[in-house]
């Protein structure tokens, strides 16, 4: 349903980038789950371009003003609706060049589609801008998938060509790992491959080039049972709303496409009893069996392309003349997306999550005790 | 929702292994398609096990009995059921070790998710038998994009190590590619390679083992302008799809994971005029834009595991008592799925185009001429 | 979504009137619940013909076939497939008119939509032989309400003018009502009022014409606050459902129509309390307010408009020669519906409710104790 | 899906009545479709309260503000978010009978739904406020009719006891009255039958209470062949769309509840040519058989329940002393809301038939000539 998602638990976004605001409506929630205003700023502020030379000098408040659905500080029940006003617009920027398509924009795809009625400034509704209302949905959801015992951590797997140390395989570890990633605003395990990454994507931007990388993320928490076959399978969900994060062009859940080269012995995780419990012995299919959760940590990671806004000089074309031409980009864009895109890929993560455990185990879920 | 996906064309699978039979419900198709039963006899024949050491001895004729919804050769408008029948099943080969969950299958979460009341026999709703339901689905939408000039075809990009030779940028040679595939039963490029594949395959399996890869899918014809942002991108909808097929662990598009090493100056595809289209110079992107197809060829690849059922003796716990256990496989398997996987990503790839162009066209466009 | 329905609970409706069989697919059952073939039989029963002069002589076994979803007598939570072959069919009855477009009926517009693919045979798709597929879903449903204490039952209210008693606004002496009425065949409180309608019926018949009337259902033991506003309220989703149901032309709740002329200070139902329960003293919104149900009985009718298939000469078009002409109709009918519908709307309003009670409660609450 | 309907065009409402705004998002809408601002306000205009007696006196100005989806004064074919702000809120006027259940409002079930966390100043979500947003969206809709010829028109047919002249039979006089109603803000046929309708009206405010009535719209142009079996018919459609209208208690199509007095001799409407076209002598069928368009006016009526809000003292329930109560009603609220409603009821007309229309049509059939 184009710019809705869900099925228990809905998401609707809507805005463009220099409109007045972009914002979501999110359906299905239970009344009396708390409202934290203070979480939400906090992970949209993990979002948030820093004009730091990493992000785009873009910056913007992105407060959360809620139109509908909460009051007295909890949901009501009803659809809440989120608005996040766009305050720091340069329309001006896209001006000058606004028929050259932009190379690995939706530009040429948007007049293809919207036959010229397209709002193009700042890429309009394709613009990453959108991503803030994505947030502050994800954010919504991830708070009740806390009282859950549900919690979420992504990091920069691989950046401009520097691998982070990967998650660990301890739970207790991992654990840790998962609240250290979330106070971060840069989120690598290591610090010192952070350091070398922020190296890297200032080197580049340094060049007016841009970086991609790989974003990795773990779900500790989740009950087994979760995810519906056949085509709601927790792969399926997950991929659609990931595949909806502008820049990701690749999904792969547990081993991916490293199982290509494994053999079934190698391959399978094989069941053991520990601690009363069933657990497998290797987590090569990121905790996921069938399309439904086994208990196990579900890990996922996401191809991040480079921001296709590069200040070197690109060949294009004009599309109003239909003749080749060269482009020099204006604006503020980022060098590398994936310091900011974390925080996206964990409320999607939410956003999918809550829908897929309210299907199991119905609203009244998202607001019982334990 | 569960067992049925899709906004304009939509397809519903049900069936188990075991059971009498599977089947499929595609609703949304226009009133006046010719129905070629030959042709999807044909396509259910490349997704049929062969009994040749390749795949599986479980074989089946996989007959498509219409139900409904086909009238005089042509459909009528309204729900086409489609049954295949289970004839070749062995329950048997499943009592002795039913309560050994078989490592890398769905045993234990249909267990967490069913309470027990699931049809566990051959795998029951999980087995890839509910592929054929699929591949008859598809081969119906896909005769409706041939008459619109959109090919499909898919190889064995990885098989067991061994690499196929790729897809040509050349559209002359690519087109010929794409029938040379859909000509054949083993679908590769290279028949070199497809002999390397082969062996490796034959060879694992002597082992009572079992190998993955990667499939690779290249979509011809496809107009710019197809696509649904924010949520339903032609990225969202086939990933969505292909994550619904067994052993799919990972999905990228264009360079997909390869875009984490680019840098932006060499991921982006630069516009160029040809013949007076607007084309791409390089195809990174895949055919992709913003989620909008842009008029390139489409390109995707998914990661397939290693058949989870092999034969070597395998670490596991025995569910009913819960203790650790061991397991020795028994049954028909097959060593590497992905030859007959292919004719299932071609089907779902069919049954997403179907609906994300219906979406765009109108259901009228899929009868019109031209 | 055409010819699915359903949020969490999902109904699929397939078939054509002389095809090889109609049937549904029912998902979102979860697993566990027992499928009593007996009682589906019953229900089936209820809205089989009977050739008796109150209905068509196309009697049909109606025997249900499970072909998935359905192991060791109970649902495993995957996609439930029922058929009901068609057996008795007398296509060539249609073939001398098959161009005279028959009032009140689906030719011309099936004719308009589908471009003359439509299976026209004994009003294809648009027959009312689809609702035995209804009937056998909403038998599913109706077993999962019952275990709950929640009851259905459907009277002929008014038919060919006469008027059967109302339903009691005493608990015991309306649940006893219920009980009779799903007991009955033709389904009627008052049985002198049923011998009128029978006699009414079968005068209409002696002349070749039909009669029409209004059904009217009462639900008791449904609990306060099932439903989701603002668009699927229960009126929204009862009346979508009902309206699907051929020859249905009007759907009213509690009052209906009958609000028109009252002051509110009448129509209000004043709240009370009773044995510790908050009741109504009155029930003129049917057990609903604000489109969420209040735990009283919910009420609601139907308008079932007279059998469009009379023998009596009519007016029409030839649809090939564009010319004015005249129909004599043969083939079966019933000159009343609503004997046999009555079951439909029965088996539609458990399709409804249950949807509407696993979205509020979830998908365990269907299996739950107490 | 609560707060989200339609296929192809779709519309998510939200919004409380004392909150900071109500509004809509409208997803599915063609790319360059104008927006005409002074339009949608007349259509806001007619569902205004004027506090003239006839309506209440919380007078809002409702001017919508366009969040998302319009640029340079068209859609831009991305989800299109309205706003419309509550400025006129006295929510003191509920605070001293808070705990009071207003009998024949949604105060009782939304605590049994929402647990005592729902937003009850003014009635929250269930206010019939909502409605202003259905207005807009419904404005825009209406406006892709028209320019295909598609009119809609909506009277009291009865209200407070009064009857209003029907709708003519002739092509001509029907067009006209379409467009004398669209004109008015008291729509009615006869000036004599409105002028005793608002002497009716306030006759019962006088006495602090209310009154209800039939609304009947006509909707002429409509081609035939527009409708989705089995489940998506016209009426089922639009019957879900009229009965989200807070107050809306019965659906019928052409006679509706009068079939059931008629016989199949009298009820079906005769096929014949004129002027080369198929059209019926009669319209019992209200231009709808078998769920489809058959290019006659379609005509439907809705009961309206009189206003629950009334001034009388009433019986009730204090909710949280779990107690038998009385109940004076203070706050604004109008006598009848019939004059109003229809302003609705054309809205949530117009939304349906866009949906469908492009359904059948396709979504560039919203922007094409002709």
């Amino acid at each position: 349903m184009k710019n809705t998602f869900g099925t228990t638990v809905s998401v609707t976004i809507f805005g463009e980038s220099h409109g007045p605001a972009i914002g979501a409506v999110v359906d299905g929630l239970a009344a009396g789950i708390p409202v934290d205003t203070a979480y939400i700023a906090q992970e949209m502020d993990k979002r948030r371009a820093r004009g730091d030379g990493l992000s785009t000098a873009r910056t913007e408040a992105d407060e959360v003003e809620f139109v509908s659905g909460v009051y007295n500080g909890h949901t009501t029940g009803t659809a809440i609706t989120m608005l996040i006003h766009n305050r720091n617009t340069r329309s001006k920027d896209y001006e000058k060049t606004a028929d050259l398509l932009r190379p690995g924009h939706a530009d040429y795809t948007a007049y293809a589609k919207y036959n010229g009625f397209q709002d193009a400034r700042g890429g309009g509704h394709f613009s990453g801008r959108t991503t803030a209302a994505v947030v502050a949905a994800g954010a919504l959801c991830r708070s009740v998938l806390q009282t859950k015992g549900i919690r979420i951590a992504t990091h920069l797997s691989t950046c401009a060509g520097v691998r982070d140390l990967p998650f660990s395989a301890q739970t207790e570890e991992l654990l840790a790992q998962q609240q250290m990633l979330n106070e971060k605003n840069f989120a690598v395990i290591s610090e010192a491959a952070g350091a070398a990454m922020q190296i890297a994507i200032r080197s580049a931007a340094a060049e007016g080039d841009s970086v991609g990388g790989v974003l990795e993320t773990v779900v500790t928490g989740l009950p087994a049972g979760v995810g519906e076959p056949f085509f709601d399978s927790v792969e399926s969900e997950l991929a659609h709303l990931m595949f909806s994060i502008p820049a990701v062009k690749g999904v792969e859940f547990g081993a991916g496409f490293g199982f290509a080269s494994l053999r079934g012995s190698a391959a399978n995780d094989a069941f053991r009893m520990q601690e009363g419990q069933i657990v497998t012995a290797t987590n090569h299919n990121g905790g996921i069996n069938g399309g439904i959760t086994n208990g196990m940590p579900l890990v996922f990671r996401t191809a991040v392309k480079p921001t296709p806004s590069i200040y070197k000089e690109q060949q294009t074309v004009d599309y109003k003349s239909k003749t080749d031409a060269t482009l020099q980009i204006e604006g503020r864009h980022d060098p590398c997306i994936l310091p900011r895109a974390r925080a996206v890929q964990d409320a999607m993560c939410a956003i999918g999550l809550v829908d897929l455990c309210t299907q199991r185990f119905g609203i009244q879920w998202q607001v019982q005790e334990g």
